[in-house]
């Protein structure tokens, strides 16, 4: 059984501590939690049991009550107390986004290459079933090369009311982005994931369009890969119902995930063969389209947790390596360089740049 | 009932003189039709019996055969054949796209507003009862002002061999353009005809992708409209099955036209409205969904010649008002203007900078 500890039990903190006093965890046992906010520390005094209490997350890294740590404190604190805890021979298993700027991340990726200590992403939706799947049968190859991507996730909707809720919320300085990095980050490493990082970006945020805020809440990204496929991104935090689907057209199929279900639908022979060959200017290839099973399993965060912990007692694998989380947020940043200098980003970028212009962003908010 | 005559007889004028030989258009008498191609004159002499053929379209206008031509000849004579019968004072309906270029449009249109006759356009689709009862639904305003507006069109497969089947296919010279310019008018025509013109464009066309052709034959994008909604508007040739998506978005509800469906999800209040007033950080507005039910009609290509001759004969309305083709023009040369450049085109655009562009790339693959 490992030793964990929280650092951070605003909303997410306090959803994975409930998950751990539930026994829904076997292998984790929570031993300290940190919190800034007296009123948090007081709910763990009540709620917790047995478990040590910290103001601040570097108490609780140096401690010794823990082998592990979940960080889930604000974005632009997640390197720099992953690398803290990493130095002291602590597991790390850090919410996402990894970071607000790659070049934290990338310092933060480095400083785990260095240990065998393991270190992984709170990227619980990996684990719904239906992603798995996509996963799985895009990296089988059986329906060869992507040739389109579109995601239109539109279903992140908040009031004015959740941001007023904390003055750190949806602000350069506090979050250092808005809907690219508080709700998009699963979409965005789902994206990275299944179809892999694309060769350039050009996006339009639209910052504080729909909402009192200063960061963007509504976004259109378009993507080239390396292979010449294209992709459209779409996101926001104001429509609602709203949109989630995610379509990806292959050589020999598309794939359309939709309300819950998984389409396929799956061509007779490649796409690119049938286009040199047919000798009827209006054919198409026959295709077959079924609904894809799954293993019906979506155990979202519990299972990041519990895949965290085998990992480091037994070696198996994780739901999302720490080192991965610098692809999506290499997504994001590429995202806003393009819509802050209304060009097309090539990937990598300069990430000198970015960083400079989000200090301007956070002073000029700050001011 | 009109004395009309068909200028071109290729793919679609055949279609149209048979739909009147039929006798599906009963205000319709087809006294001539012209063709340069010997070939198709004697198909004519052996199917259209009791018609004049010319071989000439200057010919058949001025042979007082006619009181109304019908235009189906390749895209850059449209403008040219359509002034030249106006001015014979000859009613006109003419095949989609209006023109190659906008400012060889709005010649034409300039000269259709000195007459008082009929000036219509073959964009049939608007005859489609879905897409009739979104044009209606929005122009209603029961759901309040569009917010996002996406579009993935991408059923228009061809293969290479129908590109191969006339060497002015997918040519700048020939046609002008590719999918934008031959198989998308007609969405780009519904597009403005339900949504409105966008304020300015920002596209992706990419050129001999998936053929072995001169022209554009898959397209990405992105719109911002006057009032701030934003839209995508993806098309290819080379997607098999292919989508047809189109979703609207807007304060009180979301339209979805998919697989021959209307779907609207409408809100129980505004949402602008709901996302101030709201105490509560996660809730949605309440709606309901349901499948919109139209009336079933779709007379397309008949429906339009039908509508020509009763606007000519009884004042009825047209399903497209000829000056109106100017704007799905517009939308498509933008997107040209847009990837070309790699920059936002704000509309209006410089046509004369279009037009100089346009006759570089056909001097370019003349050469």
């Amino acid at each position: 059984m490992i030793k964990l500890g929280i650092i951070g039990i605003g909303n997410m903190g306090t959803i994975h501590s409930q998950l751990i006093m539930d026994g829904k965890t076997p292998e984790i046992g929570l031993t300290a939690v940190a919190d800034r906010d007296v009123k948090r520390r007081e709910w763990a005094a009540s709620n917790l049991t047995g478990v040590d209490i910290y103001t601040d997350g570097e108490e609780l890294i140096n401690s010794g009550t823990c082998d592990s740590v979940l960080i889930a404190v604000p974005h632009y604190q997640h390197p720099e107390l992953t690398i803290k805890a990493l130095n002291k021979g602590q597991h790390v298993l850090c919410e996402k986004p990894s970071g607000v700027f790659t070049r934290q991340v990338r310092e933060m990726n480095e400083a785990a290459e260095k240990t065998d200590l393991t270190f992984a992403l709170m990227f619980n939706q990996r684990t719904d079933c239906i992603y798995r799947k996509m996963k799985e049968i895009i990296s089988s190859g059986e329906l060869g090369e992507i040739k389109r991507v579109s995601w239109l996730i539109t279903d992140w909707y908040r009031s004015q009311y959740y941001y007023d809720s904390g003055n750190w919320r949806a602000t350069w300085n506090g979050e250092g982005g808005g809907v690219l990095l508080n709700q998009a980050p699963h979409n965005l490493d789902l994206l990275q994931w299944i179809c892999g990082m694309p060769a350039r970006v050009h996006a339009f945020c639209h910052e504080g369009k729909w909402h009192d805020i200063e960061v963007e809440d509504d976004v259109t990204a378009y993507f080239e890969y390396p292979n010449g496929a294209t992709g459209v991104f779409i996101t926001t935090t104001a429509d609602t119902p709203g949109d989630n689907r995610f379509s990806i057209t292959l050589d020999k199929g598309t794939l359309i995930c939709e309300k819950g279900k998984l389409i396929l639908h799956k061509l007779a022979l490649s796409e690119r063969e049938f286009c040199v060959t047919s000798m009827d200017p209006w054919a198409q290839p026959d295709y077959e389209t079924t609904t894809i099973e799954t293993d019906g399993l979506n155990p979202q965060h519990e299972g990041v947790l519990n895949a965290f912990a085998s990992n480091i007692l037994h070696g198996t694998p994780l739901v999302a390596e720490g080192k991965e989380g610098i692809n999506s947020l290499t997504l994001s940043n590429a995202m806003y360089l393009s819509s802050w200098l209304n060009k097309t980003i090539e990937i990598p970028f300069d990430e000198d740049l970015y960083s400079e212009l989000l200090s301007k962003k956070r002073e000029k908010a700050g001011g």
